[in-house]
């Protein structure tokens, strides 16, 4: 329940919308009480599980703009959270949403948004248990929290990776932008089937590109370093013709690297498994690409190798994490 | 973690900042992974548990100023979600944390936060086990995601009052801008209690003002209506001495009952536990005022009984739920 009255633009009063938004609102087996208390009550998880907590935000003008659809706006909300678990090959289960609205804001577009989001948690099988609204003087944001599980012991961590791995990337990579940081599908089913048949050391999703991320699993696991393969990167399509719109462009193994919302999985494995693993996935996932861009090891830093050698990455990086 | 570099304006990098803010972090039993993931590792919740799941966020310019000192902004980001399981009659186990920057913000008004978030959490036995930072272009806000547990079907909902119920306010009410909003003390303790040695049809924190959240337990039970005395209403000194501030202020009785942000419980219970009640709540919690201010009954509507009669409220409070 919010504090504050929120100035309604459109026709709909705050009881009709509430109403028409509670209405939109898919549960699932887990919801005891759904929204509508002072909290939702959930039933535990099953034995043999632990969970797993996340909390994600997009802000006007940051994730989105006042022209991308309501109804993407909020599939692209809860999406991310999904993708953050996906990457602990885990399994989401219930999400609570706070919206802060600027003064003005549109009725129809909220409700576009709370669309989106249902739709989705709908697909994955997500119970939308709780929404909160506040007044925000500045832009529009759209903050999902997520529960989810995990069979015991079997999250994958950042943390797990070996010298001597190899590095694996889902799907493709770079110029997000022009469409996919909107509608990309969370990996949460191959991330299940990663961690079920193999020994997959350490795993991320791709929020701040390769070059970033691929940095936060060697910290995370104190491997000083690794190479990428310049001429494996799979670039997604959007990247090339973008790299070719000018002068100024980025460079199309640039943007694999470095653009940010690919929400693809970067994981490493012993170079062992790594035959088995692209013949398994092959198999099971013959429309999405698995790829082995790089490989780990005990030289400090991250390093790019094309064909006129070595070039250090990891530098000019300075996200939070 | 983020996808958006932000702008440092003082002399910490984000790095430093970040790893600053990780090492404040307070855990407990329940964290198996903390906050550095894609997502927090929890064990479930021990046998003959639920869960509750709460959300809600704190605005610059809606819920603090420019002005707050940060330890009190992160301090009521949380005590607020905190209020909100109290009001469930349960216990808050860990949370996770979005902060919305805009550009030029203070390193050291962050820290701040962060510092006034562990304290309150550490006291109160909270795990912080993960905080995601992302560019506001607008007003700064801090999500605050928080997970509990509850005894299975111990619950106290807001959908259990019932016709004749007796109906009681912990504390004072009214006036809370003028310091409590920022310093209260969430009722877990007294909460508990309540549910453990009665039966208590119904219970919600006040955050919109009683004659507001009164409303939703009625909406929620399907009772009709019901009678405040208005010489009965614990009035907060605060809400006293801004009614003497001048013509134009609010009188004390309509701040009791109309000024947000008490977070005091309201609760129903059957008329013949009336008295049992008052007496365990004055030898359990004898420095704190629990008060009898009226009954619900048949009559439809909400209504303030004074010297000159009956007076409909409940005209007015059109607030998200």
């Amino acid at each position: 329940m919010a504090d504050v009255s929120l100035p309604l633009s459109g026709r709909m009063n705050e009881f009709q919308l509430i109403n028409r938004l509670k209405s939109l609102l898919p549960i699932n087996d887990s919801v005891v009480v759904g929204a509508g208390d002072d909290c939702a009550v959930l039933a535990p998880p099953t034995a043999g599980q632990q969970q797993l907590f996340k909390t994600d935000a997009v802000v006007e003008g940051v994730h989105f703009t006042a022209e991308t659809p309501g109804e993407k706006v909020g599939r692209k909300a809860l999406a991310r959270a999904v993708s953050d678990m996906a990457a602990m090959a885990g399994t989401p289960t219930s999400a609570v949403i706070t919206l802060g609205l600027p003064a003005g804001f549109s009725p129809e577009r909220v409700e576009a948004m709370y669309r989106g989001m249902a739709q989705f948690a709908s697909q994955v099988g997500i119970a939308l248990v709780g929404g909160e609204t506040t007044r925000s003087p500045g832009a529009l944001f759209l903050n999902v929290a997520l529960l989810g599980t995990v069979p015991t012991g079997r999250a994958v961590l950042r943390s797990g990776a070996k010298v001597g791995d190899a590095v694996f990337v889902t799907g493709e990579l770079g110029g997000s932008i022009e469409g996919h940081h909107l509608d990309f599908e969370p990996r949460l089913t191959e991330a299940r089937w990663l961690a079920e048949h193999f020994d997959i050391h350490a795993m991320i999703d791709l929020s701040d590109g390769l070059a970033g991320d691929l940095q936060h699993i060697l910290q995370a696991s104190q491997v000083p370093g690794g190479e990428i393969l310049a001429p494996a990167l799979p670039i997604r399509h959007a990247a090339r013709l973008r790299a070719r719109s000018g002068d100024m462009a980025k460079p199309a193994v640039v943007a694999a690297l470095t653009d940010g919302e690919d929400f693809e999985l970067v994981l490493t494995v012993a170079p062992a498994d790594a035959v088995r693993l692209l013949d398994g996935w092959k198999a099971r996932f013959p429309e999405t690409r698995l790829t082995c861009v790089g490989r780990l090891n005990n030289r400090p830093g991250l390093f790019l190798r094309d064909e006129r050698g070595l070039k250090p990455l990891g530098h000019g990086f300075q996200h939070f994490d």
